[in-house]
């Protein structure tokens, strides 16, 4: 069994030198700074728009594996963060630097604002982005800028969210959407880690985090839901029956992260048991292999028109998932239901012939949409 | 010939019998008034929300029918059309109901607003259903309701778009979507009709329409682009690349039908040289069949998931398009068009057990979402 992780380790191994290089190769605007992130199967930019939010992931992408992993501590990489936080820093926001605000959703290339969205997730890869490179670079300055517009997503999330833009509306309910939760523990643990000092000032965001997340086990715990009402309770229609088994498994090791940084042995258990197990079942294809986008928890078909597509994150998220719970756990099935996700991942997404990965298959697992960078990827 | 087109006829008198047999058994609200259009494959209501655009077209279709046709003369038919448009009238506007404002998106059940985009679409719907409502009851308030939603519409796309409530960004430049003067010509068609009185009113407006719908021939004649720059000119990117071959064919009997009815030779030929079999010709797929939902000019992948997915409604505006271009100009090379897209589409979006058609099947032309009634359908 550990002989086949060696195995499965090499193999991951590979594909990452692979798709750094290829990033490396393809992204970097030189001109303007960032990122280019619609790049296609070759490598060719189709559209110069810099999504802020993947700016912000290839700026943590590049810093975490500088600061954690000895064959990426390479100077290239550190400048290429750099260049991306500077673009972000410089442009991303939509107000005046000096007051935390809204972050774009888009930018044009030389940094004008397209698009921004009335959700918090721009100004939280905004926050991720920035609190990595501080680490990397040391800049304290850098890391306030990231607490403060981490207060202010906080703010938004919990206390008042018209500064999203959003009027209510007196049919819209407010809802617990699981990606909220899900996105604000992911930050408690990036801001947190290694820092003591901060950990009393995030914990209670991290318990609510987790009492937040929990409200989405629903069906007497046979189901994860994506949305629930604010006090726990199912929500009629399509939007309360909505299940994305992707990323239910995400906030599987989300909750298994937190739940063993905090020993909380119970919680351990449910991460693993509702939040990788019951999506597992429920989302894997039997037919064609590979997780469903969406479901609807009662066999109605979603509206989503991509809902049994086979797209490569929520892969990555039950390979993580169930590599963590494994390492954890050492349950055998555990390492069986990674296997099998292996298997179908890394026989279905790599492009052997350009470098890294496509992201968009078809139910039978055809490639469907056959760039490496798109708005989402 | 034209022993097959009365043969088309009948089928197509079959489906339309079906599908309003469907409408009415399944659709109506006794409770609240207005319409359910969320419909599962089988007529199950699986979710209450009301989509006003769906309701506005399903008035529309009502009141066309009974106004147009004898065997939908019937008073069933018209009592469901007007409990539609007491319905919207009551709840679909956003604003105080004694200033023309912005329509809601998405209702609740019994009337609460849940969404309000920060488009056109829903109010022009709402107009649509308003006037032809108002033509079947003589209503000449309701006529003058549709009338000033329609003065509003054309201030937002002409003047001042600022009422939407979308901020304008400095990355973000204005945009000539075809969907717009598409719309607005649409709703000129259907305010002008046997109205010698206003043809005069909307006149100037329908050639603006016109001449917006043409920018939209590029690369020399050779492509129908969705969206150019306000002169007409080819934008960057996937924004100005993509191609909708199903719209542009909408477009195309659009500009046919003003065309004939100005008697505009020249117009006439361009709709169905450009806007017919230019989208025909590139949107068409060799492999399997059926009309492509999006394309990049380019042959970049489009980034839309569902980019080749084969919806019932590209193939229905082909089927009109081509049916008017015969009608006017009889052509057999376009009476054969019209054969090759009715094979395609009767073969496979019916559903010959439960009636009505399925909206979406994958490129190979399996159904992919079984729902008989949807957001968008």
């Amino acid at each position: 069994m550990e002989a086949l992780l060696v195995q499965y380790r090499e193999m991951i191994r590979t594909e990452l030198d692979r798709a750094v290089d290829f990033w490396l190769k393809y992204s970097h605007d030189k001109q303007y700074g960032g990122f280019f992130t619609c790049i296609g199967k070759d490598g060719k930019i189709y559209d110069e728009l810099k999504y802020v939010w993947l700016q912000g992931r290839q700026v943590w992408m590049y810093c975490r594996l500088y600061r954690t992993t000895e064959r990426f501590c390479r100077p290239d990489i550190l400048e290429a963060a750099k260049s991306g936080g500077s673009f972000l820093q410089r442009f991303a926001r939509v107000q005046p630097a000096d007051g935390p605000g809204k972050c774009a959703f888009c930018l044009t290339r030389d940094g004008r604002v397209v698009k921004v969205q009335r959700t918090i997730f721009s100004e939280c890869f905004y926050i991720m982005a920035m609190d990595e490179l501080a680490r990397v670079t040391g800049d304290k300055e850098m890391q306030n800028d990231a607490e403060r517009m981490m207060d202010q997503v906080v703010h938004w999330v919990r206390i008042d969210s018209s500064g999203l833009g959003r009027p209510p509306q007196c049919g819209d309910a407010p809802v617990n959407s699981m990606a909220v939760p899900m996105m604000l523990l992911c930050l408690v643990d990036q801001l947190t880690e290694g820092r003591a000092g901060l950990a009393g000032k995030y914990r209670e965001l991290g318990d609510w985090c987790v009492t937040q997340i929990l409200q989405h086990v629903q069906r007497d715990g046979k189901a994860i839901l994506e949305n629930v009402s604010l006090d726990g309770q199912e929500l009629p229609g399509c939007q309360g029956r909505l299940q994305n088994p992707g990323h239910a498994l995400e906030a599987g090791w989300f909750l298994l992260q937190y739940a063993k940084a905090q020993g909380d042995a119970e919680l351990q258990k449910v991460a693993v048991a509702k939040f990788m197990d019951v999506p597992f079942l429920t989302g894997w294809d039997k037919q064609h292999g590979g997780l469903f986008y969406f479901q609807d928890v009662d066999g109605h078909c979603p509206t989503q028109l991509e809902w049994n597509m086979k797209l490569w994150w929520p892969h990555c998220e039950a390979l993580i998932a169930y590599l963590m719970a494994y390492s954890h756990f050492r349950e055998p099935a555990m390492l069986d239901k990674f296997t099998q996700v292996y298997d179908y991942t890394f026989s279905h997404f790599p492009d052997e012939k350009a470098g890294e990965w496509f992201g968009y298959l078809s139910r039978q697992g055809d490639v469907v949409l056959d760039f490496k960078g798109g708005p989402f990827k």
